[in-house]
Formats: structure tokens, C-alpha cells, sequence
């Protein structure tokens, strides 16, 4: 059988997506519940296929081409097919996000606008090499009644095709063509040439490749390239609070886009902050690089240009002293990624000054940057993270898989009878209101 | 005084951008009163200069480059200064689009999330020659608290000048460069590049011309490219009142957007609805064309393909007799570009089937397809209207100039307190509040 071309699929992924955006909740949870016992019921099949993909990504950890931390991430075990088909069920378990009226307005007497919230329609993804990726995607995808397409690591290709088989099976019911998985590194680029078809793009991986799907399509893509996150520590700060949370923001999981990557620290409070922090830090072989003033105080080495506009994503954190916090600002806005930044101060003041004059997506004030993440959020499953401005930002839940239409319902109103100085005015009054098919009173 | 380059045009607006976030609805308000008030003061000024452009355009017209309608455009007069001045103060008067808490959640006891509506940054907006455009798109900024790029058209150029000159003066409390002018056509090409400092393109334009932007920038690009709207007359369809709509939705305005291009007409009332509707639209001088089985029962051109996916912008129509709703929908799929359609029948399950199974911005049940504009809808000024479907679609009013970001007001708690087995559970109650500086209580 010849594999279909990659336009096929994304034109079945089309049509599909119409089909499924008229289902109901219940339609798409129960698919999503279908999904998750399959999984149960198929452990052998995926292990068995993960097998060959964990084989063939040691030979390459041998050659010295994988790393050991890639080989770890691409490994399923029965725990871990269990915990994905958990998440599955919550997922299903979420709000529907679909059919929301967000405003009913009376344009007129019997003439009714209705915003409600619709899927995006074809969603294309591009993920990383954990094979669970595929399922969380796909998951969201359904019950936000999305069809996708999926494109994995080519790390994964055997548990991929496995998982995808299982999903496909299990939701016979959804629209023929809902998710289709593509393999191949070149149809990306076909992915992302067909803009007509492809309502959004979401990749995952490294800001590099980010950038290259940003630089290479005209479709809207959502995603983040680098979380360069700060933690200022005020002349007005609790001290020993801000020991903890500059800690807590490097040091609970450094790997992650919402880990701190420099603290910035007031002049006033530095001699007695920093002796304490670095203490702490090096205890849990954090290396520490610092500016000239830093280094006036404590002993690390030393921070170059090139520190403060990087994401080290590891057990690194650059620190400066500044003498005030505009400099603070300045230099968050001069080297950051407008990620999360967190101020910590027991002035509300300076707490609000520093909120306001940032234009990252999450700013905190009092807390650590770590808590920027959809799950803490209270969003759900996560989507994703976006550092971009438009649509969705921040961490990403199911409403970032959704967007509006508006409904108009009328008894005949032509535009002519409100038009001219002697036209109709228009009412143009909100009500508490919700459209089913048919809603319009009379 | 050499001009300066437009790197730092952009610089200096993104600057001005993170200032004007911070500026009260009052300032920003006050900021447009004056600009009003200038523009009233200076009618000698703005109608000389336009007088340059406007000979400029009719030497331009003699020599058969420019069409009188762009010439009709261009030209000023003291009642439209008057109407210009009128539509700032009312941008003044609308609702503030920024600082709205959109949600406000207790992660925890003392750990609260608020959403808050804030600016999307630097607009950069490019658009035609009519000079009360660089007017109206910086007089919605400056209310939505974004500092703007404004390209306007060559032709208008003399009375830009005056008129960006005026408001740069009339703004001089808002913070310096919030509003850039450039005029160079080799400019839109450097804007388009700087995707670091730019946040949002809306160009306004031809087809092409947006198809254009889109193609050559990765910055996310707000627009239209073309409005292909259907009416369809369903079987089920009070044919006088579809008669009044489809004659309305096509002869009302033909040059806009809105405008139905091509009309579906149910077979079961071809004939009796066809014969009136065609009489009507010949009396408005509307040339008709139409498919062979709508030849069969009136005298009108014949359609060719291409027709089915022209957006005239002139009393041209084409008609199309289909044999069921689902072939109108097809139809609409096929040839559509999911800006606005509207079916008209009395039976709620069919109107309803349509709403659901198309994804175009606008759906209507029983009104003509020109109700789909800001200012119909009630969204106050419109910032444009927008085919794609992220961030922002059909009408979009100042709301489509903001975004959100996420405050986080804590005590200092570390996201390790929740982490693993034994971590501290996250209350995700939402909670009917607002966020104001230092607004956590305690």
C-alpha cells in the first residue's frame, strides 16, 4: 500500500474538522475514553514497538549522537501507559470548551448576535521525541474538536505509529481523518506551505527549531522559543522569603522554560542577600556567575554579555546588582523573553510599578517563576507555552485551541432600513443570553 | 534635519509602547479630546495640503493612472474634517479596553492569578489612501494604549504629514514616539523584518496586497484578503423576505467586503423565487450570471468557474441553483473565504445545521450579510475586519488591540510546597475579583 501524500492528509484532516466541530461533548469525551482504555488494553503492542525505538536510540547513545537524557525520555513502561491514560480521562473530564456564547447583544428587536466559542478547525503539531507528546496532543486536539495533524521525533517513529494506530482505532466514531500522523522531516515544509488548509501551527522543541517554523510560514504559529525568566530581589524585600523563592525558581527543576536564568538584586539589600543565597545555591552545585558588583560581594565567577540573554536551562544562574528598580526593568526589558519575571518586595508600590512595566506574559509578584505553568494555573492540561503576544500567551489550555464565530439570527433585517440619516438606530444591548439552534425568541 | 532611519522609529515606539501601557484610560483619553480639538483648530492647514495631494491625484487621473473613485477618496473637506473630529471623540467616549481582570483565581490561600487585559505592544498598520485612516487607526491605538507604525498611501501623502504632525503635537503628555510615521514603500519591507520589536501587522488593502504581508513576515498579521460572501434561499425560505435580503446584501453597498457575491438558491424555490429576485437586481443595474440550471429559468449570463471564487466589489452577482442544503454547504466550503454567510429559511433545524457546519467568522439565520461590521455589531470603532481565525476574527473592535498577561500576587510561596506525593494541593477557586496594585489582601 503506498503511503498517502502529506496534502491527502491534511485535506481529510479538513474536511474532518468541520464534521467534529459539530459533535457534542459527549461525543468527543467518549472517544477520549475509548483512547485511554485502548491504551490499557494494548501495553504489549506500544512496549513492544517502544522496544525497537529504545534499541535503536542506544546504538545511537553509544555512537555518542544521543544523549542519555533523550534515551530516558523516550522509554514507556507500564507505569508510565498508565499515567498517560490517566490524562487522557481528565482530559475528557474538562469543561467543554466549545458552544460558549462569550457575548449575546441585541443589535435590534428580534435581531440576535451571538459570539461562540468554535474550534480553530486544523491544528498542525510538531513534537518532541516522548512518545506521550503524541497522545496528550491528540487528546487536547479532540476534545477542543480539533483535527490534527501530528509530527513527531523521528526517535519515536515505532511508538508513534503504534499510538497513532490506537487513537485512530478507538475513535472509529469521530470523522474519518481527525488526526493524521505524518513522519517524514520533509513534510514539514509541506505542512507549513499550506497555509489555506492549516489554521495553526504549534511546535515543540528548541528555540532553534522554533524559529525556523516562524521564519518559514506565512500560517500562525504558536509557540515559544526561549524563557530567559528573572527574579529581582527589592530594597524592600523579605529577605529570608527571598532566599526561598530564588531558590525554589532555579533549583525544584532547572531543565524548564520557566526556571529563572538571572536574579537581579537591589544595591541596598545585596551585602546581605547574596553572602546567604549563594550558600544555598552552591549547595545544590548551582554555578553561579556574577557582575563586577556581584563579585565585589561574593566569590563566583565571572558573568559575560552574553549571560544575560541566555537560557541555560541547567544548574547555571547569572546574577547582577543594580541601583535601582528601573535598572531592574531596564534590564528585563533590554535581555528578556518575556516569559514570567517575578518581583519580591513587601512594598506593593514598587510590587505594582514592576508588574505594570512589563510586558511579559506572566509577572509575579512574591512567588517563584516556576509557578508559570498550565497545571498550577488551574488551566487543565496544558497546550503549551506561548511567548508570543497574539491569541493565547502564557500556558496554554483548551480555550487556546478555540476561537469565536458570530451568530446572527434575524426575522429578515436588511442593513438599508438602519442605514441614512433617517435610518432605525440600533439597540446594541447586551443580555445574558446563550444560542441552541433555534434560540431567537418569537 | 536628516529623517530619521526606521529601525529607530521602531525603537523608539517600543519604548513609548511599555510607557503608554501604564497611562490611565483618563490620559489616554484627555490625549484624544486634544487631537480632535487640533484637528478642528488646523482646517486651514490639513485642506491645503490636501489640495496638493488631491492635484497631485488628478494629474495622476488625466493621465489615466488613478480612478476617480480614488480621487473622490482622497479629498477633504471642512464636513469631513468635522465627521473625523466627531469619530476621535467617540473612540474617547468608548469603554477602556485595558486593565480588566478577565479572570481572578485563588491557587492556593494567598497565591492569586489574575488575567489582565493589556495592549498588544507596537501595532504596525498599513493602509490605504484615504487620509481619515491614519486618523481613525491611531486614535484606536492610542485609546488601546499600543504605540503604531502608520504607512499610509503615497498619494495621501502631503495631508499624512499635516494630519500625523497634528496629532504628534496635540499628544505631547503621551510618552514621546508612541506614534511613528514612515512613508517610504521601502520601508514596509524593513518593518516587516523587525518581528523583535513589532507585535501585530494590520495592513488594509487589496487582496493581494495582504497576501503579500502575510508572505513576507513572520510577525502575526491581522487582516483580510478577500470577502466571498454567500445568501443561500433555502427550501424552507419565506421567499419575500429572501427577495428584500439578497436584494439588500448586494445592492445596499456593493464595494464593501460584506457584500453577498454569489447566491444559492434552493431548487425546490428556483423557480418561483428566481424570476422576482433577477427583475429586482436588473432594475438596480446589477449584472447577473448564473448556472445552467439557473439559465433554465431566467435570462443571465453564464457563470464560469472562476466566478465562484471572485469577490466583484461591483454590482455584479452570480447565482447558483443547488439541489440541497448540503450543497450549498459545499459549495460555501469549496469556493468561500470565511468572511460572511447567511441562510434564509423559516425551520430552525436547517438554519441551525448551517451555523454549525461552516467555519466562516460570520453566520447568519435571516439577515443581510452587510450586518457584519463593528459598528453594526456594536463593537464601537472597527479596527478592520479579519478572515483569519487566531486572536481576533470578522469585526474587530478596540478588543482586538489588547492582549492578556497573568499576575501572580503571592507571600512568597515555592512551587517545591506542591511538588510530589506529599506536596500541598492547589484550590483553583475562581473568585469574582479584580486586580489593582498591591490589591491581594492581608
Amino acid at each position: 500500500m503506498t503511503e498517502k501524500a502529506t496534502e491527502t492528509k491534511v485535506d481529510e484532516a479538513q474536511s474532518a474538522a468541520l464534521e467534529l466541530a459539530k459533535y457534542s461533548d459527549e461525543r468527543r469525551s467518549d472517544g477520549l475514553y475509548a483512547i485511554a482504555d485502548a491504551i490499557e488494553a494494548s501495553h504489549e503492542a506500544i512496549l513492544e514497538a517502544n522496544e525497537v525505538d529504545v534499541a535503536e536510540a542506544e546504538t545511537m547513545l553509544e555512537a555518542g549522537e544521543y544523549s542519555q537524557a533523550l534515551v530516558d525520555r523516550l522509554k514507556l513502561t507500564p507505569t508510565k501507559l498508565e499515567s498517560i491514560a490517566e490524562m487522557v480521562r481528565s482530559v475528557a473530564e474538562q469543561d467543554d470548551p466549545l458552544g460558549k456564547t462569550q457575548t449575546a447583544r441585541k443589535l435590534d428587536d428580534g435581531l440576535e448576535l451571538y459570539e461562540q466559542t468554535v474550534p480553530i478547525g486544523v491544528v498542525g503539531t510538531i513534537f518532541e521525541s516522548r512518545p506521550d507528546a503524541l497522545v496528550q496532543i491528540a487528546a487536547l486536539a479532540l476534545k477542543s474538536g480539533n483535527a490534527v495533524i501530528l509530527k513527531g521525533g523521528s526517535e519515536a517513529s515505532e511508538s508513534n505509529r503504534v499510538l497513532y494506530e490506537i487513537i485512530r482505532e478507538a475513535t472509529a466514531d469521530a470523522p474519518d481523518g481527525w488526526a493524521q500522523l505524518i513522519e517524514a522531516r520533509a513534510d514539514v515544509d509541506t505542512i507549513l506551505e499550506m497555509d489555506d488548509a492549516i489554521d495553526l501551527v504549534m511546535p515543540r522543541g528548541s528555540s532553534e527549531f522554533v524559529r525556523y517554523i516562524q521564519d518559514n510560514t506565512s500560517i500562525p504559529v504558536l509557540g515559544h522559543t526561549e524563557g530567559v525568566c528573572h527574579v529581582y530581589v527589592d530594597s524592600e524585600a523579605d529577605l529570608e522569603m527571598a532566599t526561598e523563592v530564588a531558590y525554589d525558581a532555579k533549583v525544584q527543576y532547572p531543565a524548564v522554560c520557566n526556571a529563572v536564568e538571572t536574579l537581579l538584586v537591589h544595591e541596598d539589600v545585596a551585602e546581605t542577600f547574596l553572602p546567604e543565597a549563594v550558600d544555598r545555591y552552591e549547595a545544590a552545585d548551582v554555578e553561579l556567575r556574577g557582575d563586577e558588583r556581584t563579585r565585589e560581594i561574593v566569590d563566583v565567577e565571572s558573568a559575560t554579555e552574553e549571560d544575560w540573554s541566555t537560557e541555560y536551562g541547567d544548574l547555571i544562574l547569572s546574577i547582577r546588582v543594580v541601583n535601582s528598580l528601573e535598572a531592574a526593568l531596564d534590564h528585563i526589558t533590554t535581555y528578556g523573553s518575556k516569559h514570567t519575571e517575578s518581583i519580591l518586595t513587601e512594598d506593593g508600590d514598587r510590587a505594582s510599578t514592576f508588574m505594570r512595566s512589563l510586558d511579559s506574559a506572566s509577572v509575579f509578584h512574591n512567588a517563584s517563576t516556576r509557578f508559570s505553568d498550565g497545571y498550577r494555573f488551574g488551566l487543565g492540561a496544558e497546550v503549551g507555552i506561548s511567548t508570543g503576544k497574539i491569541h493565547a500567551r502564557g500556558p496554554v489550555g483548551l480555550e487556546g485551541l478555540t476561537t469565536y464565530q458570530y451568530y446572527l439570527e434575524g426575522d429578515g433585517q436588511c442593513v438599508g432600513t438602519y442605514a441614512g440619516a433617517d435610518g432605525k438606530e440600533y439597540l446594541h444591548e447586551d443580555f445574558d443570553g446563550t444560542w441552541t439552534p433555534g434560540s431567537r425568541s418569537e
